[in-house]
């Protein structure tokens, strides 16, 4: 078995063309990001309501502060840093850097440096990655193509946390601001009845292939025993989480997981995230502002646990992530994702068969997030990616609206912590094959 | 696949000679806990010095309304309680018996009952449970036996959490009192080298069969598919974990995952619970007080992060629960249990081949506490035993010093938070087959 | 003006008698504190409900520990202690000690030493106190003398506290066990209306005088002015309270200091502590179990906050601790003492006249507890006694039925922070001159 | 004797010539607060660092929202509000306007309104405010005057909150940014040696007359006995504290009020607040950034608990607050305050005499914030505004270097926690006269 790490997942024969590539690739993801933030005001991009959610401007710092650490402090011959505080500042959690790293609870106190300052970082940062790309010897290519590749990927999954982030800066604020109040919406409609999809399941592999990018969490590729099951057709949408919460689901603990049941008690939940009850009326808290729930939407903003115990009051069960991994081999990636520029799920298209694994909503999986097996983190502070996260979260598979299509995959595993509904996060039953 | 709850797992036919065995085993297992009990002072047994340790007053109390909640109230008519409040006091964490329950962390600060009125309650129940046995209805009594069986085997898990938490409590004290001075020890003794077990693994069933009393967490049995794999014979000592400390382990940030290193520099851990450097030697709180460390003992009381950080140190990983499974179906029980009356790990036996699988220390699996596929738990509060719980904890496998011999077996799932360590726990390494 | 410190307050002049006096005077004190404990079960030694109210057990051996602290220790040669760890065990916050101490609101974890091993020590020291009276050289006699008329009335202030702390204690327990269910009780009356003593002020002298022992906070003597006010001729009765509570006194912010507002929503108070309503009436914890609330008995067991609101919605205030004591001075103490054995505030006597100043219950004054001008504390743990306390704090004046009458003058000032309610805390209204 | 509340304070006779004074006063207030701001970048606007200091924005809007509650609502017919939410984001902490307060410690999580709404809501108050102050009825204008000239004295002490918080937050800024570098500063020197000035006391009156402007908590004057002391002619230096330092103080538990240690231990106090040691010298961080420390600058941003300690250490005392009074009664205003545009105490001027009583330094006195005999607040919201801070706080005296000039009076009672430090408190020592 062939044991994979961050450093030695990307073989040059994969990459020896990439150069070009990766020099066009690289600003277009760099300029998603600040296109993202065009419409914030100068008081936006400082914003930490809730711990795990950053500030806007340090999303745009830390993305850079990456290449910066990774690639152009170790690649470039005396490379000149910006600013010699950065590393501290703008450093998220690598405790093997050496620089140590601001709390990322005061994330939001820092209002220097400026907006100006940090795009003016971006800029110096941009320069230098282009002429490394450029210049850089041979020798040194395959690793900093694969650590660009990181750095790119890194980029884009911050994106994402951008849109939700902001998402949850406004929601806190009790005017309810619209990020893009010009953004879309769908005619209200009812959803089309739950149908099941059954699949034979058997001794599969798993876990990704070399034949194209892939993060070290994803392997190594693995056998598993897949019993027999049925996977519904579209995940749970609004009007069927609603029946769950009309029914007393919030406040019939026999349903919930202990954890769980605690946090409602501890939080008063009543609903998922940005829900609101107004006149007896249910709206909830979008991008574009307050909308009126939508009943035939992918229900969103949901933990876990929410999704766990509507899966008990309904009888069912979420699948694994190696039966959802299995059921969407070959899938299309026919969701919405960011660049269909929704901003918010929409509802399962008609029609029958698997719909929706892909985009609109992360779907929490049962199965928690542990290395595969014959697992090991590559040495250093980039091994601190995705190794030291592998206890007491759960895997969401997917991607989803605020997700870009060419960072999804089906082997690509997602994970957060049971509590957490900030993410656009949604779920899909399954059950036992009759 | 047959599903399986609480109320199902036991039928009739495994069942119907037992009533006389049951009659007989009810009272040895209600004497023992007294039996534990008995070098406590009075002062002794209301101490709660952390949440998660009960008092030895309350475990002797909550055992018993275990059988007053789902034997003597339903299955008894006109069934006299001792106390109306008891029902409130003694209830642990089930919510749907309507009764609510006295909070979990203010166990300690219950004066009354006094002890000798805990001691009469555990009389009125005896007797009460001797009638129930004797003259239930042969209708009633597939229920009651299944339930009787639960109860016996919650009361010895509630035995080994009173030596558990009694350990834990006078560690909590400077004057560090021995619960039993008596104690045998052993020489102190160097461990033999760590040999590795190798095991071909291949497409397997786990679970519980049903051929003896098990949990519902241990079924439905079902196939899993084990990739060939190593397993050190023995679990790692002290004198192994003192050898990861002098390295360094508990200052190497890269050895940890996040959560456990969090945690490592709030609460300053430099070695296992119970360890204490004086004077340049380490020492252990034992149940017979301060001992010196033997390195040749089984390392224990570390929590699931240290475990891992270790095999992390080490360049192994720890079993996965199916591994552990598989090595320990045809092993004898062959290690220290609670009628071996050490209460504290042995150095493993001398010679070739897997050992102290059972006994002396539960063993940390890799993974997670899952519902098996198809689980169900039962309806109402009988069913929140075990299902509840499974989310954020690992798996621990084999029994300890502390647990009865006759309440183990191969397919048993004990359960704990990752940070936890005042258990009798300890871990083995495995590793991917050459 | 004099400076006056703990170490000089006592001059030999009042107390070369002094000596047989205490060697009678030293048995009483100590067996009071006994028999105080003898009501209590073992189980209750041990109990710290809340982490200002200590368990009886700490009580006994710290009242010890003084003694030997500050007497044995410094003044027997060759001393032997009892246990090298109970300097640290029963210390309760002498910093200047050297030992350190247990922490506080751990106090309640400690099982070791036993209820009986914590008698031996006292009768440890009482065997050597007895003989340090008997032979303590002349020379040393003047400072053994204060240093012992400390300690007794440091014991007697705990034996205020063991009382108050055990009622904690009992009425945290859902059992509301009585401490003693013999105790006599009044018949419900009505309380006389409230009627308003006059008094002139003016120039006057505050604090101790030499003629009797007194606390180093009472001193130095000075003068203060006092403006004409009207004192009411007794403290407020829980009837007159339950008129501020029907009329939503716990509701209405307006009559709240700003930090008392804040704990009344933060701990949901709708009454003074110990009060609970059952089917509409009143109810209220006592040391003999649940009793109906007697409306002519003073109002207790409030805090200043509720002190000070209740006079604001009287149009009224609270009198200055140098009014309080303006008015106390030729006062007979004539209200019920720990001595008269209720234990419990009984109702103001009827006819004309201040009454109550007294006993029963202390009288929260609108003073803070601040040093008298030019005091200063003794140097060393001993000065720890009283004025690093000088902050944060009210005075309170009068004793409660929980104080012993000789520990008593109207000089006495005791201080407790304003939101703390479990002493024997009632109040008096004042109000300007007409 | 005259109580007094706010409503009542300010009689008609001394004000009926206000009204052109007012409409020339009340621009000015108002253009300083702008004035103040004008240094900031718009990130700046919304910090809130720690819960005492608010975001410079809320100050500016709070301020507007203080004219518009007391005064255009209930004055101005048919009063259109700038928005309607304003009532309830920027509202303090007065309970009785019935619109409740977005929390306090959530200030700084409001990126809405943006900066440039909040300059909009102040100049819609600004032009409904002229036009009040130019057409309101005769019959109104009594009141108005009165709560108009509340209203610029609230705008004032939020124009000495806006330093101080910028202070605050700017410090917690790693990069230690400078609010303006271009503020002068003075050489370092050593301070001339302390002397001390006698004062005879005797029966004196304390608090405001009605000859200017006062707050309601000034009065009613009333006699106080004063005895005869001697009071330091300026505030303790940085050189001095330094010695404080020097000698252990902040080790010497001897020294400290327990409330004081608690926090010196729990928070790692080792100096006062925004003093940094850099490779063994000593900085602070100033609104002009970091700077050495001038040994002759009065010490600056000590806590009560500190200043406490010190003139402990020092032997001496701090003055009650009517000591003050009686000593500052003829001096003149002749410190350096916010009209100065220093932003930083500077040393004491040579020569003999009290010097520096006001501006540079608030002055901690030994007096509790407590209501002066006969005292009473005004009913309704604006009664708020003093009286309910009574409890737990502690007086000081003279204004500071951000303080207006004209804002300042000897009467004058300033009021804090005693753990505060982020204000510019210094203090002055006292003693008994010879």
């Amino acid at each position: 078995m062939r044991t994979c790490t961050l450093d030695t997942l990307a073989t040059p024969e994969h990459h020896d063309t990439a150069r070009a590539a990766l020099a066009a690739h690289y600003p277009q993801v760099r300029r998603f990001s600040e296109q993202l933030c065009a419409p914030l005001e100068i008081e936006d991009y400082g914003l930490q309501t809730v711990v795990e959610a950053s500030p806007p401007k340090w999303h745009l710092a830390h993305v850079s502060w990456f290449y910066e650490t990774f690639l152009l402090r170790p690649f470039v011959p005396n490379y000149q840093v910006f600013h010699p505080r950065f590393e501290y500042l703008f450093n998220s959690y690598y405790e093997q850097t050496g620089s140590g790293f601001w709390p990322r609870h005061e994330r939001g106190l820092l209002a220097r440096p400026t907006v100006a300052e940090v795009y003016a970082y971006r800029q110096h940062i941009d320069a230098a990655m282009l002429r490394l790309i450029a210049d850089c010897p041979a020798a040194d290519w395959p690793t900093v193509a694969l650590r660009l590749r990181i750095g790119l990927n890194h980029e884009q999954q911050h994106q994402e946390l951008l849109i939700t982030d902001i998402k949850r800066h406004f929601a806190h604020n009790p005017l309810r601001p619209a990020y893009r109040a010009e953004l879309p919406t769908v005619p209200l409609t009812a959803p089309a009845p739950l149908r099941w999809h059954e699949l034979a399941g058997g001794l599969i592999e798993v876990g990704a292939t070399d034949e194209a990018f892939y993060y070290d969490n994803e392997v190594p590729r693995h056998r598993v025993f897949v019993a027999p099951f049925k996977l519904a057709e579209r995940p749970i949408t609004n009007g069927e989480f609603l029946a769950f919460i009309q029914d007393g689901g919030y406040q019939n603990t026999g349903l919930w997981l202990s954890d769980g049941w605690a946090i409602v008690k501890q939080q008063g939940w009543r609903a998922p995230l940005y829900w609101e009850a107004r006149d007896g009326e249910w709206w909830q808290m979008t991008l574009a502002g307050m909308r009126p729930l939508n009943p035939a939407e992918p229900v969103c903003h949901v933990s876990y646990y929410e999704a766990d115990a509507y899966a008990t009051w309904a009888g069912k069960r979420l699948p694994t992530e190696f039966e959802w991994e299995y059921a969407a081999l070959n899938q299309p990636l026919a969701g919405h994702f960011v660049e269909d520029d929704w901003l918010h799920p929409r509802p399962a298209p008609e029609g029958e068969g698997l719909k929706q694994l892909f985009g609109d909503v992360w779907e929490w999986t049962g199965s928690a997030y542990l290395p595969y097996p014959g697992y090991r983190a590559a040495p250093g502070a980039l091994g601190e990616y995705n190794g030291k996260f592998m206890c007491n979260q759960l895997v969401l598979r997917g991607g989803s609206c605020a997700t870009a299509r060419d960072h999804i995959r089906p082997t690509y595993r997602n994970f957060f912590y049971p509590h957490e509904r900030w993410q656009f996060m949604g779920f899909r039953l399954a059950e036992v094959a009759a």
